[in-house]
């Protein structure tokens, strides 16, 4: 009998989650889905690979992992079976066999993150899951003139965590919107890159934020950009807001990449 | 100083809440609204008053309730306070001062409710919250003949749970209605009546989920009204899916008021 790579989405409500990464003693999405497969592999441990770390409280609803299987099993058989050992907050769906050269993370061209806002005076309790409350009245066009500046290719050490590892701090952003329901007051932000920076989308965030809410001008982006140093930018805003949304191994699927000039 | 009557729209996320109604050592709406109108009225004890009493688990975003405030006080500064010592996931909201004439429960006309349905194979960690999750396949059409049958002046014995203790079990429904996101697979379904019995939106969601999956015909709604038996209806279904949703003072403002003959 021999065994085959899988590819899956993952979903997760990442609020009673240490992050995803694997940690000791730590209730993490990794570790969940490495207990439910070694279950279902007979005791034989299986190693999770995910297209990005989200950090504790992200939530993701595109997650891609992938990992080796020892033995032959029907891909619906496996899904059913691990979706029935693993908690509520967590779901695998579209998974299948992959190329034995399929990697999560080494392949991954480009990520698309959302970032929910709910723009109210009062915390309401039905957006408090999965949304990031925001009391201070917010200014769209100021947010839309702010993300212009953006998109394209730039150096994000502002942007950047100082816990940050990687040496190179240039990425490309190829789309940075928002829509704004006027009816409930959500702003769902989107940002899709090329790769994005330890903690990048949430400081991206609460500088939006303090723009938003007049305390900053859009073009101070420009200005951080230039200044590569973290703290130049605001601060870092809530993981509640942010979910991991669709990750791309094709450069073509990519919304915005051709409009793009990447470096 | 003299005090006045106050009327207020309240949300919460029923998950937490043993109901709304006040108990001895539990947490429930009432409580939590009055520990904290409590608070505000320097000790003095505060009753609330609320347009319906929802059961365990069931959630609200258009609860209406009033009560007597001992001294005056500006509505905005007094909704302020009470969102400041209430929990995350309670909020007030509207608060404006009422006619002393004014009862949230013996005035209301009508109601809605709305009960979602997440309908997938395996559960969503984003709608396990405010949804009840069905897995097997439903038919639209089918579900639609359902409600129909619905609205109108029925004896709706057959639909309320027997600890109810109302005497008269006939009831008006003006709408009953099911709206289908494709893309998610969320089902929402709407319900407008005069009012409600005991577990009656519960036991009708039961029934018209087997009648969505197969397990029954969309004409046995009728034969179940016939009956007058708690015992010929289906199982009382999840209280996750139940949204408390509007409360009607004016029969004009009823939905569909006018083309059902209210007996």
């Amino acid at each position: 009998m021999t065994g085959s790579r899988y590819k899956a989405r993952i979903l997760y409500d990442g609020t009673h989650f240490s992050g995803f990464q694997i940690q000791p003693d730590q209730r993490t999405v990794q570790g969940e889905l490495e207990k439910a497969l070694t279950l279902l592999a007979k005791g034989e441990k299986i190693r999770i690979y995910g297209a990005g770390r989200t950090d504790s409280g992200v939530h993701a609803s595109g997650q891609i992992v992938h990992f080796d299987f020892p033995f032959e099993i029907d891909p619906v058989g496996l899904m059913t079976g691990m979706n029935a050992s693993t908690p509520s907050d967590l779901t695998i769906l579209d998974l299948d066999r992959a190329d034995d050269s399929f990697h999560a993370r080494y392949m991954a061209k480009g990520k698309k993150y959302v970032y929910r806002v709910h723009n109210s005076r009062f915390q309401n309790p039905f957006f408090r899951h999965f949304s990031h409350h925001h009391r201070y009245p917010m200014n769209k066009s100021k947010v839309e003139e702010a993300l212009k500046h953006l998109i394209g290719t730039h150096d994000f050490t502002s942007f950047a965590s100082t816990h940050s590892d990687k040496e190179d701090k240039v990425r490309t952003i190829y789309k940075a919107s928002v829509e704004v329901n006027e009816e409930t007051n959500e702003w769902v932000f989107t940002f899709i890159g090329n790769g994005f920076l330890y903690n990048m989308i949430r400081i991206l965030m609460g500088t939006l934020l303090q723009i938003a809410d007049g305390r900053r001008e859009p073009n101070t982006i420009e200005q951080i950009i230039t200044k590569k140093d973290r703290e130049a930018a605001g601060p870092t805003a809530s993981p509640t807001g942010l979910c991991m949304e669709e990750v791309y191994y094709e450069p073509q699927d990519i919304p915005g990449y051709s409009e793009v000039d990447d470096q």
